[in-house]
């Protein structure tokens, strides 16, 4: 794991915390929690995007999200969270995040395939300039 | 979307109801509340197989999801969640679970890749006889 | 408990399902989860009254919440929310929320301060005529 | 507010940051997160009195809960929560905890009623050494 990942390959990095509600009934950090923890992440480039926080004019939507579960969690742990835009395409793009630990061990990847799209004329538009140019080709 | 996917294919069927708070400040149902809703009809089919709630013995653990999203949702809705064991390996399996809402119309789509994991040796092992009596070969 | 409050000293009855994620370490429903049950029962009856589900205009807000705990919930387990406006103010009013297990033992008892609030000119309002009819003097 | 609670009279400090999703449909950080971010910042008290993170000896259960909210709470915001405790009694006490902003502004004041409990006698008992040497008398 520790190997696969590094976190310098990634050139947005978040940190989060865990809190106690995190916790399943197993004891280890839900599974769909990491979810909510690359979503915070992501809103967060959003904002560098200039993407707004409402329903209206040229945003982002989501069409999937895959997540690859490779370690389990305890609370409290400190994340940093590395993400890149993985992929280009004409109007919709990855990105690929990664959650890792203290010691940097990769605890999740994620790709998040996301689509360029215009609330105002319900179509999706090609991708922003400000996205193609963080593109780590 | 109707017709891409029939809930009579899906021979495990789990209600769940959208709560105020699984809205987001885009004013639909969170993207990452998915994973929860789609967890909550997977452990009631656990339940089926007869897999503890507890990490010892022989249990079930997650290696992936992965979510396609076809349509935003409003809060209240009543939904619908059509599940099967979609692929059998020799240690791991599928579940294909679709969030149905009242007009039957697909919300989402997700795989969720499992593994049957002894927690007392700490290695996975055969699936199950129940999960491959279940499986919709 | 189950002497204590009766179901049926309630007018307004909401109905919800636990979620297996509502479960903490402990194995009980999480405390702050209870919030959110009540909270969802709330948001209904703020429809009944007409209130918008967005910041503008005649709409409500919350002064306090007290919860007393009675007795855990297991997963899963249905329950309904007992509900009435329990006093009534000159721009505050409160509601007291039961939550019933099955068995109708309540699980806890709640009180919210709610106070009439418009959004547009930023002041406290007189309570609304749809709350003060369903107040049970 | 800024005036009635001073954090320099709380002998704990607990620090945590909101995420994206603690918004709910008002876009503002919804009322029952307060309860988990007080939640998170109890839990780390209990470990620095020992208590275990199971069902199981000597541990604490909640008796109530009372939130007054201050203040709206935008996404994102860095929080202060602090803590005393404020009431000791004969198997009960009170914990004050008070949310500030990263103006020392007070967000909400909460104060919980706790109950020394022996899990495997299953009764309340005395409150705990480690808790009556932190009461702010």
């Amino acid at each position: 794991m520790k190997n696969k990942y590094n976190i310098n390959d990634f050139n947005f990095h978040y940190k989060i915390e865990t809190r106690w509600k995190d916790l399943d009934a197993f004891q280890h950090i839900n599974n769909a929690v990491y979810a909510t923890y690359i979503e915070s992440a992501r809103v967060d480039l959003f904002k560098r995007w200039g993407i707004p926080g409402t329903n209206t004019g040229k945003s982002i939507i989501m069409a999937s999200l895959k997540i690859n579960y490779l370690k389990q969690l305890k609370h409290p742990s400190s994340l940093i969270i590395g993400q890149r835009v993985s992929r280009l395409g004409k109007t919709s793009f990855d990105i690929e995040s990664i959650i890792f630990d203290e010691e940097q061990n990769a605890v999740c990847q994620a790709i998040v395939v996301a689509v360029c799209f215009d609330f105002d004329s319900q179509k999706s538009v090609d991708v922003y300039e400000s996205i193609i140019s963080d593109y780590e080709g």
